[in-house]
Order: structure tokens, then C-alpha cells, then sequence
């Protein structure tokens, strides 16, 4: 009885169910695993799994589901584990990820393969922090042919700025806890975000690579005219 | 030359070009109009602009360019002066527009008005609190059927999440500074919006109705495929 | 010396005196115990006790008042050590605790252990977060008939208002530390809570399950006229 | 077509409406009135009215309900407006409104006020703050003899945790927003209260005495078995 | 006696002296104008002073001091009183002032003018805003051949980074009050500067265009080998 | 070459040099004790001292200089190692320390055995939370005869103002990290403390006990006439 | 009944009534003034208090106490209302006032004329900003002499510092609102006093000159033994 | 793919590329050493490199690139990593690096050792803390000679402000984490250093020791006229 699971959502906000796995015990996420393939759920997504969390719910659905535990992958750097396989992709076009530089790697594929089991085409522009203009210039032409584009950066959170204006497609901005003393575990670039000159730009919290990849699927799936 | 006014900006974006009114005299505004009507833009949005300013402000488009004058409104609610009228609108679906409260209606119709003078259907659901949550629950169906939902609400800024859970398009949160005390002019707010546990909501600066408007309409001309 | 148990409390307040385990050792809470139930007091509570804690205070308990540790049981979920069982509830009705996630739980229990402790009937509503609001409206009459509601959240903490809109008696908001980023350790919903736009809401401190447990006591045992 | 008044609110939470004022027109606060009283609501109170614009109001309600006009009185020190006089008291004991200091007496006003107009006896101690413990401790027995306690104060804010030991009901504390320096607008006085040692403490927005009122109130009117 | 004028500054630190307007009467700013004029200073700077302070100390150098009275001019965008003009440039190169919005110039002109006044030329790049990217880069030779930067821009600072990546001189940012909501009063832009990934950039206080042109000017003069 | 000890200090300051352990290495500590020692200073103090710390320095000087080896003491609870016992008291008076609650008492001892090191009678009083505020009446004549008071708090730190409403002689505040959500690490009891409506009531950093007991000896060590 | 005059406190804390203005009408003071007096208390000061107010003040004394009136000074720095005059000195030696620039002095003229009415020499060093450190140095012989220091200071309230280093005696630092921009309206200088390396510091509240000169009057009036 | 080496950046801005260390793995950090090599970059800097990576990252040189591995050093205080050894110094005069206390010395070494990498002479003055003003002092030649001062200090971050009013040149202020309670992890010495009243200071993030020591040998290299 710790779960009301919501079968519905499924339904209602036409993805599969995602279980948010920080704060949960590898026990309390094979019951909602269960839960939801019981209710014919394919695919389910556990996000913020640590590494022995992961081991341990393999476990898990190894005894209670084996057909589960073998359709289980781990995904490192994102931290997520996935039962299921990724989806073909149904999307409208490219989601685009930015990402600063090499530490807000595991927020940026947060958002990409978040992205990618919600049945997008990802493309990956890593490294393209503004202090080196040139290198997110360099892409330019990936941004205008893009959907939508997630720009994900740490310390100063710049690149949202230059990013929104370089698109035309709307930008969903993730600032990361990437940085040291006044970037306040993320706090610099969320502000630097928020108050983006550049229009278009929208903000989710610090380090949500999963709502930002969320956001863009969704934006990528409406049906036009 | 105070500024370099982005005339390739409405190409390279795809929509008409908007001046910040906020900090610029009517003399600088009246020029940035002028150099943009030369530029061949018919139809250009002043945001954040006083109505004294306004005044002022048509006053001088009478002097130097008599048929921008007349082709000016100022709508007092969302503070804005449009030269040209509200075209057709063009986008995939409705935008719906949900404010919480009486006082949040300035920032709610700075939205609404954005998405119209981009060329958007707008349905307006307004003081539907969550404190009273029927009267919410009693427009589910235009939450339904919308392309993407703009949510305004300043104090606890509560909707968003309510919205967001109701809704399987996109959310955009606007954070108001409407309220008191530990409000901190919006912050309350904010930080409510970001920590959403809804999926699909993402957030713009505090009061910053524009920048939701225009996002909003940015994913509604979204091309399909 | 190192307190000054203040044993005219129970007498005063006309409840248990209870223990606040944070930062005392085993030895002083045993010596706390001790005190207490020399001066008569049967039922003894020691809040935010760590497991190992717990083991260290039974022994200590078993080798200088063998009664006392043999009524003694530690919950986990609460972290409470209690002495001496649950009474016989005498308050004037149910409290309604509600409880947005999994993650909340442990402050969720604390207030309602607490409230148990003290003479409570308590009716639990777990996993009742507003993204999701037909799981919260499924249980309207249990908030109809509560006496007292005692609201726990994290994150947006938008809990509070949604509940405090359908109750028509006091509810008491507890924010939880759960969250990341922008939720600045229960910040987020703290402010919230404190600017909940539903009449009838006061806010503890962020985890204090004990505090809104004990007030929504205090108010379910006052006396009618 | 500005505001959806919530006349099943009446009906649901027991009380009559209240109308915030603050960033209502009198002109919207007339049409709201009238909308209340013709759906058979005799008393309405108007919180957080400026003079001026309570004059106004008084002329509006004058032009359309001359009976509402003629009911209608002006509290300076609260700011409130009130149509239709005070009720007989029907609660189950006195509530005492403490408030530390001269300046505090507008907020202490607006929870004594508002406690009266939902029918409560209100027992006033003003100028009790705690650098001069014994103006407090002379008021021992009215304390003790409450059935809520309301505890204004600005600056530190201590008077909650002194006067939470001495009560043994409820304490809802107001922290008010007098001070200067570091007490920025009253965030000094509400961390103490969000902190007080003392159990039976919970607190409400910076000088948000009509929340305190009503909240007392909401406890005095409770149906004991 | 209301001020030790500190006439050794002046040889100490190779610069004229400069009077900081803010919080000082007319009377004090002429008293020390006065004393510097009969100490040998020949060119004063007063800064942040109000337009009517200008025309009440222009009035009360006439009475006191025909000759600076005649040598003072009011510069209104930096609101700054300058007795004795600018003199000839003697730095090593030129000093570039670059700026994000309109609304910064005020600030950028305190830096631009300061500078001038220390005897440096000054580059001004106004409304060059990295959201229109293009705008900047158009001017990368202006920015290479600079001997010292200064970055002026309020909401999201993003300025600083960008023109720190292409100088590879140093880079003095200033942030400035620009901006609303999240902004916090240049807060956001303040946190971006401190933050920027870009090496060889160093920061002032908010709106601090004096400190910029100063330390501009300080290293602009320093003798090489 | 890592320090310049100020061996003037203690002949212009009249008091013994204090080392601040904190972030020293033992050898450090170990080697300005040493230089301490040469230069005639008997009685040495190192504060903040880790209690492995204070083994590895014990060690260090056994090696270096048995004497002081000897003459060298640790004290867990303030986490002091002392060098040369406690002195003769000197002052005018006796030093009260009041402490809130039991987890103050590391900060509160950091206070007393400061003021015992230099030269001073210090009276106890703990557990003397204003929550129970009969526990710190019923020490009415302590305070009275008291040339200094230390008042030490966590939480909500109303003890400060309850203390120097009672106290003629000066009170030294001093807030302490003790708590848990918003009480921020102490700054909760820091702004009430700041804050205090009583006069006579000044404030250290949190947790400082050292510079607390330091100005309440210097206080009691002044010459009258 | 807006107040209970503490006319005990005179007597239990050794020093005349002081009235705080901010927040109380002319009538409100005139009332408390003439409660003092008719209670024996001849000098009353009222801190806080506007020039406009002062003019009120006087006429209402006027009418009710002429000798009271006659005996009223206004002193405009400080904001001070003094019925009565200076008494004459008796304290146990000088306090000096150091104050860091212009914009400092009505701040130091509050604990300046606040310790004078308290019965002590005051020894004023104003304009001693610790930029310019040989102004400071300059009276070295003046701390040297002193039995307190206030030391007063806004920005970077660095001097706080620099006079602990300085004086053997208690330094008790006032941070003032004195500055812009990251000054946040004086928490850099409060932030940087609390956590001055120089022991023998103590701190007030911003702008808090009352409390300086109370605490430093308190100090020089204690008995030596 | 996980990093665009910036081999245009040497040439471009005239320094030797930095490989920021934290949250890079030794594997990473390897690779960018060996692509930097590959482009003919002979010096290589790795700053925050744990101790450990270090090893790792050396014995990873050692297997693919062993001239670089013999070329690599490990500086423990600054946490660097050095590829290559010291330049000879070709800057155009000295560079002072001050440090308050013991427990900055870590940052000082980073802005040190980093101008040294960059060709520059370093005097260093280290515990050179205001609370002792004459250890400062003592250095004034020092400082009257230098070319760029960097000012290194934590707690209230005094230094800045003395060394500024000393200082003609340059002075880059860096502010360190060290300190305890309201000392923020270093944002009360950032605070003052943005505030300090000395003109010819700017400032860098906390404890960033790099950016200084950068941006000083970028000052330190200007080429004059
Ligand atoms: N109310 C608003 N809030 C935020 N951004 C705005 C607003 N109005 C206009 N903008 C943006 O500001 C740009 C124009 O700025 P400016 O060149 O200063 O007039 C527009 O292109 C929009 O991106
Ligand atoms: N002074 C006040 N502070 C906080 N909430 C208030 C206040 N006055 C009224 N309210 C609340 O605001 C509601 C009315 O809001 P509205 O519909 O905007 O007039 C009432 O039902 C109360 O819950
Ligand atoms: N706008 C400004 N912002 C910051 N510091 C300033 C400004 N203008 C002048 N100053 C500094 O203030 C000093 C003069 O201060 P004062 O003696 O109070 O006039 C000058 O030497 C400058 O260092
Ligand atoms: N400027 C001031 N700042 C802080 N406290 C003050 C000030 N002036 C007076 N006080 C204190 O306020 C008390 C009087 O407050 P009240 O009873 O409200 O007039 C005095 O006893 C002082 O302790
Ligand atoms: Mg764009
Ligand atoms: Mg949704
Ligand atoms: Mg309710
Ligand atoms: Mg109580
Ligand atoms: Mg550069
Ligand atoms: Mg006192
Ligand atoms: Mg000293
Ligand atoms: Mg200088």
C-alpha cells in the first residue's frame, strides 16, 4: 500500500510510466515494476538508480519476473535502468542536446535517452560551451533543422542565451550542479536561464535531464494540422 | 545608434519583431519602430510599456510616420502597444491560458495577447485557483484538447502542478509576483514551479507572461511530419 | 546536570513529555528516561533516534530498569524509540494524515505515530500527490470528516492547498526535505505552504512530523463547551 | 467575467466569504460584494482595503445596495471592511491574541478581527514582548484559559516559543514584518517561529493575521464528541 | 570635518581623485571639490550624482569658485560632474566597452567615461547581446585588438563569457541591475560573471562602472618591460 | 614559513595567543606552539582540535618539547587542547553562561573554558531553553549579579532576548547550528538574535563560542576609574 | 492601552526610557513621554524619529507638559528626539566612534549621541575607511586610550577588522546599509564583522547605532572590583 | 567524443591549454593530454587533481605517452598536475600574491603556481591577515612594486580592501571558502570584496585560485606602447 500506482497516467498523457527511483528501495521499485507490467505496461523507465540499487533490482525481477530481468539494462551515466528497449522512433523531427562541457554529460543523456524511450531521434552536440564560440557555431545548421533543442550547462548557464538565439524551435534549458563556490550546486545557471534575453526559452530545475527530455518528447509528438 | 536593431531576426525566427519597452524613453521606441516598419515589418509588439509612455509614444509615430499611429492600440491589462492588429491565427490547436487568481490577470493577458499577435487561437480560463479545485476540474475538457497550456499563478503557484498532471501537452509556468510575505515577490512561486512533480512542465522568469506567449506559440506552429 | 527535565510539562500541557533525540547520547537519553519514569511518567517518546541509537538505549535500558526496555519498541519508518505502547485514542475525532509520495513517508509516520502516541485516531492517505488529483479526490470524505488534516509534501509542496480547499477544518502543512536542485531542502514547499491561497492552513517546520502531529492532538483533544 | 466567486466556498468551509483586497479596483470589490449578498450572503469581509479605497467602495455599494452601504464599516487599524456587523460569538472559548510591541497592533487587529467577524470572544495582550518577561507572566491565567493562543510578533519573534511553554492549547504564530536591517521585512521572526522549541507552535505568512484568525477560529469552532 | 580628504591618493595611486557623489550633499560634494582644487587637483570627477544635485553644486562652485564652476560639465547618461574636461589619452592601447542592452548604457557609459577620464581611448560595442550572436562576432577585431574588455550586461550575464572566450586580453565584467523577477536586482548576472567557464575574466560590483573603468584604466597604464 | 606568528599580540591585546586549529595540520600547530613557547608564552590554547588531532600534537610535542607535553591537556566537549592549566582568576566579576539546550553544550563549554583560560569565574547555567521558562527564572539572581552574560542558543534563539531583558550588565549572543530545516545551520538563531528587542545584546558568528567567552573576559578585565 | 510602559526597567537595568520611534504617532510618543514623566523619569529619548514627526511631537508637548517641550532638542543626524539634555559623564573612560565614511555618520551619530545621553565621553574618528589605512593608523593612540570601540561601517565593512586588530579593549561593530548593488542593503558588512578574524568583536544589527551605543555605554558603566 | 579539444585556444588567446580536473575521470584527462601533445602543446596544467588521480592519471601517460609521464609532476597544495615544468618568467614585472591566513594558503598556491605555469615571478606574502595590520605593512615595498596583486582571503575577506588603498597596480581578489557559519562557504569575503570601497579591485569566484593567477599573468603580459 506505499504506491498508489497510476495506471491511468499511461493513458491520459499517452507515455509509458516512469518511476522516479531516488528515495525508493530496490524492493519498493520490482513491486511498482510488477505493478505496472501487470496492468500490460511494456516499457518502464527507473530514473536516479544508483549502480547497487540496479544490481539489486535486476535481483529482484530476476525471482519475481525473470522475462522482466532479461529485458533490464542499466544505463550508467544517466544513472536509469529500463525494462523494455527503446521504442521506434514516432517523433516530429530531431531533438536536439547541447550540453557546456564534459561534467554535465550524465544530465545531458539523462535528457537524451529520456528523449530517446519516449521514441525521438536524439542528436548529440556535446562540448559546445560558449567560451569557445566556435564550436556550438560549427553545429548551426543540426539547430535549425532541429524540433526542439534541450541545452544543458552548469557555472554560468550561458549557452541557454546563445542557443535560443541561434534556434527558432523552442529550447528547454537544464541548468546543471556543475560548478564550485558563488554557482551554489546549480543555482548560477538557473537564474542565467531564467532570465535568458534570448526568447523561446523555458527552464526546468537543476539537473532534471528527465523533465527536459520529457518536455521536448512532448512537444515533438503533437499532432499538427 | 543605442541599438542595433535584429531585422534578420524576424527571418531567421519566423515571427514579427518585439521591442522591450522597459527601460527605453518613447523617443527610442518611436525610432526602433520606425527602422523596423522601414524594414518592411508591418506588425510590431511593445511590451512592458506605461501607459503615459504609450501616449508619448503614439504621439510621435503621429509626427513621423502617421499611418503607424493609426495602426496602434495600447491594451492596458498587459501593458502592450501593437502597431498593426492581431492576424489570422495560424497554429496547430488552441492555447489555453489558466490564471489563478484576479491579480494575476496583468501577466496572464501579457501571455495570451503574445500567443494572439503570433498568430494563435487563445481560450482563457481565469481564477481557477486550486483552493477551490472544482473550478479547475470544471474545464478539464479545454485542457484536453489543448495544443499546449500556459499556467499563471504567483503566491504558492500550485496550478502548475494541478495542470500539469491534468494535461498531456506541454505546460509552460508563469510565476507571478503576486502575493506577500514569504511570496518574495514571485520566489514562492518559482521554486514551486520548478520542483513540479508533474512531467511536461517547464517555467519562464517571474511575471514574465511574453515569454511563456511566445513559447507557447513557437510549439504550436511546430511543423509535423 | 546536563538537563533539566522539566517534569511539570506533562502535568502542564497535559500530555507525555517527550524526548528529542538529535544530538544526546544513549546514556543521556537512558539517564532521561530514568528521570522521567521515576517521576511517574509511563509513557516516554524519543523522536529522531537512529537505529543504532535505539540498540545502544535498549541496552543501556535492560541493564538499569529492565521494565522500561522490555516496553520499549523502535519504529523505522518514524525513527522513534517508544516506551510503554499506544494508549486508548480519546481525542474528539479522526486525524487525516496525507502524504504526497513515497519519499515523504517517514515524516508522514512521524506525525502520525505522534499523533497515535497521544491519544489519536489516525486515518493515513498516502501517495496522494496533486499531479495526480483524482488520487486525493477519491478520498474527499475522509477530509470531510477529519477533525484535524495534517498535509506533508515536498518538492512544490502543493499538497497543502488542494487539501486545504476541499477541508472545512484546520489543516497543518509539514514541507519535506525531499527533492533536489530548486527544492533547496524543503525550501520549496515551505514557501508553498506559507502562501497557500486555501484558508486554514499553518506550516511547521520542514521534517517536522512531530510538531504537526502534536498540535493536531493538542486541537483534536480541546475541550467543546 | 473577472473573478468566479466560490459561493459553494461559504457553504463547504462553514464561514462566510472573505474578499482579499489588496490588487482588486473598487470597482471589482462592489461587484463581488453584490454577487455575495444576492446569493444570500449577509456578512462579507473585505481584507487588506486601503482608506481611500474604502471610501470608494462605500460610494459604489451606496449607488447599488444602499443596504450594504449602510452596513458597511471601515476598521482603520486592520484595514478591513465590513458589511454586516459582528455575530454573536459561538465558539468554545476565548481566543487570545498576544502581540509583542505598539507597532505589531495591525496585524494582532487583523486576527482579532477576523476572529470576531467568524464568532469568536477575543482576548487582547498587547505590548508583551518578551524583553520584559513579566508584562507577559502577569497574563498567565489568560493564557492558561484559552482555547487557541495567537502570538504576533516582528523582530526576533521569541514571543511564540515563550508563550507555546507557557500554553498548553494551540499557538499560531503571525510573524509580522516590523523590524529593520536583519530582520529583511519579518524572515528573521518567522525562521523563530518555524524553529521554536516549544510544541503546539505552527505559523502562518509574514503579517498574515487574517490567516491566524481564521485558522483560530477554524480550531475554536470544532465539534468535541 | 565631515571627510579627511585623502589628497596623497591622488600621488599614490597616479589617478585623480574621484568623489563619490551618492549620500552627500551639494554643500559637501563643493566644500570637497574645493579643497582638492586648493590642494592642486585640477580635474575632479563626481559620480552618481542626480541631475538636480549637479545644477545645486554647478551653483554653489559659481558663488565659491568662478573658474571650476565654468570647467564643470554634467554628463547625464553616467550621471557624472566633471570639473576640468578629459585629457589626453596616454594608455597603452585601446580599452573596449561592450554592451548587452540599451539598458545597460547608463552603466557602460560610468565605465566608458571613467576610462576617458583616466586618459584611455575607448571602443564602445553597444546592444551587441549574445542573443543575436551575429552582432557581437561582427566586431571580433575590435574585441582582438583591445588591451582590457569591459563586459557590461544585466539579466543573464551571458556577455561576460562569450567576450572572455574570443579576448585574449583581460576581461573586466560588470553586472548590471538590468532585468526583473529572477533577476533579483543584477543578482542572476552577478552569479553568471563570477561563474563564466571563460579564463581571464574578473568582476565588479553591480552597476560598479566606475570600479570597471578604473581598473580598465589602472591596467591599461602599467609599464612594460 | 607558513605563518608569521604575532608574538606582539598577546603584549598589545593582554592576553595569551590563541591557535585556531581548524585546518592546520598537527605538525603546524605542533610548530607554532614551539615558536610560542620560545618567545616566553607559558599558557597556549588551540581551539577546534579534532581529538585525533589533539593525539597527534601530543605526540608531536612529546617529541619536541616534553614539557609542554606534559603540561598540555585536551577537552572533548569544546575540543580544546590546552597548554599550561587553567590560570588565577582575575576579572571583576563572575561570567554567566546560559545555554539553551543539551546540544549546545559544545558551544557553550567553547565559551566557558575560554573565559576560564583567561582569567575569569564562570557560572553554568544549562537548559535553560525559554520554552520552559520558569527553568531560567528560577536563575533570576545569577543573571543579576552577573558582569557579563554569554547567551548561548540554537533553533529559534530566543534566550538572548529573554536573557537581556532580565540582565542589567551586557549580554553576549551567541547562536549555534543546533536544529534542522529552516533553521539553516544557525541562521535562524543568528537574524533572532540580531533582532533582539532587548537592549545590551550583542552577537558573534554561529557557533563562536571562543570569540564569545574572548569579549566577555575582555569586558570583565576593563579598569574602572 | 497601545502600550505598557516598562517604567521598572529604569530601575532594573540602571539607564533612562528610550522610546523607539519608527512605527509610532506623535500622539502615541507624547503619550509615552508624559507617562515617563509623570512616573519620575526626567530625560526621555526618542530614537527613530523624523524631522516632521520631532515638529509634532514638540507641539504636543506644547500643550500638554511646556516644560517637557522647553526641554526638547531635535538632533538631525541622528534622527533623535532628547527631552532633557546630557548628563554628566560617569563612565569608567572614552568610547571611541570610528566610522568609516561620509555616508556613515548618522549611523555613528546614533550610538555617538546614544552613549553621550548614557553618561559618557565619546572621541569621534570619522572618515577612517580602512582604504586609505593611514588615516586610520593615524590614531592608533586614541583606540589605544579607549575602553570601547564602535567601530561603523558599510560596504565591505572591512574596518571592523582592522580596529579589533588594533584595540585590546571590546570592539563592538555596526554594519550600516551604507553602499549598492551585492551590498544587499548592509548583509556584506554585517556578513563580514560577524566573521571578523580579530577576536574581541562583537556585532549589532544593520544601521543599529542605538544598540552600539547601549552596549558600549553598558560596558563603561560596570563596577571593577 | 566526449570532449572538442580547443587546440585553436593556445593560439588564439597566447597560453598553454588547462585541463580543469574535477569531474573528470584519469581516463579522460589522459586522453586530452595526449590529443594536446599530439597538437604540439609541450606544457600541460591539470588543476583540482585529487592526489589519487594523479597517480592513476600518471601511470595512464606512462603506458601511452612515457616523455609525458617522466614530464609530469604533482603539486599537492594547489592540487595541480603538471605536464612539461616552469617556463622561464617573461612577464613585464613581479606578481604579489597576499594570503590572509594559514588556511588560504592552498588557493593562494593555485593563483601562484598558475602565474609561474604562465611565465610570471612570484613574491609571495602569506598570513598577512588585517587583524594584525602591521604584518601587512611590513610589506608595502612588496606591494609598491608589483605589477597585479592577487589578494587571497576567506572569513571576511578584509585584505582586499587594505591591499587595494596600498596598491597603484591591479589588485585581482580572490575569496576562499574558509571560515565556518555566517561566513557561507566563502560568499561573506565574496561579498566584501565586490563592495570594497579601495577602487582597482576586481574579483573572482571562490577559491578560484586558477582564474586569478590567470588573469594576472594576462595583465602581467600586456604589451605597452
Ligand atoms: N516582457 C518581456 N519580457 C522578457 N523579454 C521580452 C519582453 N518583451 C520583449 N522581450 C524580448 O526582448 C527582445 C527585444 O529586446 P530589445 O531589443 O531590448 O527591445 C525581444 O525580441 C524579446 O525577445
Ligand atoms: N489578508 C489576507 N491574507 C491572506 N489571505 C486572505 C486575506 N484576506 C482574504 N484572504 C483569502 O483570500 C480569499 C479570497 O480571495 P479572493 O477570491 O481573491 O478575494 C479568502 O477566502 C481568504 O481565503
Ligand atoms: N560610482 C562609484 N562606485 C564605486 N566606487 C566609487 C564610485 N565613485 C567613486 N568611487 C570610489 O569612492 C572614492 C571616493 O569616495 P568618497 O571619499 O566617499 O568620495 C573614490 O576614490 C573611488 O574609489
Ligand atoms: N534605534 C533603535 N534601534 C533598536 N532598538 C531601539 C532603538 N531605539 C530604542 N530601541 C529599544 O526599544 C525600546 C523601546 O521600544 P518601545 O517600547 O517600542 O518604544 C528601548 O528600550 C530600546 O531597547
Ligand atoms: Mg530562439
Ligand atoms: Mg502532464
Ligand atoms: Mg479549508
Ligand atoms: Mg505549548
Ligand atoms: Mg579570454
Ligand atoms: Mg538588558
Ligand atoms: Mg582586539
Ligand atoms: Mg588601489
Amino acid at each position: 500500500g506505499y504506491a498508489k500506482v497510476d495506471h491511468q497516467r499511461g493513458v491520459r498523457q499517452g507515455v509509458a510510466e516512469v518511476v522516479y527511483g531516488a528515495g525508493k528501495t530496490p524492493a519498493q521499485m520490482a513491486g511498482i515494476v510488477a505493478s505496472m507490467r501487470a496492468a500490460g505496461q511494456e516499457r518502464v523507465l527507473v530514473t536516479r538508480l544508483a549502480p547497487e540499487a540496479a544490481d539489486e533490482l535486476r535481483a529482484l525481477l530476476q525471482a519475481s519476473d525473470p522475462l522482466a530481468a532479461e529485458a533490464f539494462a542499466y544505463h550508467e551515466l544517466p544513472r536509469f535502468g529500463l525494462v523494455g528497449g527503446l521504442p521506434e522512433p514516432d517523433g516530429n523531427g530531431p531533438i536536439v542536446i547541447a550540453a557546456a562541457g564534459t561534467s554535465d554529460l550524465p544530465v545531458a543523456e539523462e535528457a537524451a535517452l529520456t528523449a530517446e524511450v519516449l521514441g525521438n531521434v536524439v542528436v548529440r552536440l556535446y562540448d559546445v560551451g560558449v567560451a569557445g564560440i566556435h564550436r556550438l557555431l560549427a553545429h548551426a545548421d543540426d539547430i535549425a533543422s532541429a524540433q526542439v533543442v534541450v541545452a544543458v550547462a552548469g557555472m554560468e548557464g550561458a549557452l541557454a542565451s546563445v542557443v535560443g538565439g541561434l534556434a527558432s524551435c523552442p529550447v528547454i534549458a537544464v541548468p546543471t550542479s556543475v560548478g564550485y563556490g558563488a554557482s551554489f550546486g546549480g543555482v548560477a545557471a538557473l537564474l542565467a536561464m531564467l532570465n535568458s534575453c534570448a526568447s523561446g526559452v523555458s527552464v526546468v530545475n537543476i539537473d532534471n535531464g528527465f523533465g527536459a527530455g520529457y518536455q521536448a518528447s512532448s512537444i515533438n509528438h503533437l499532432k499538427a494540422k
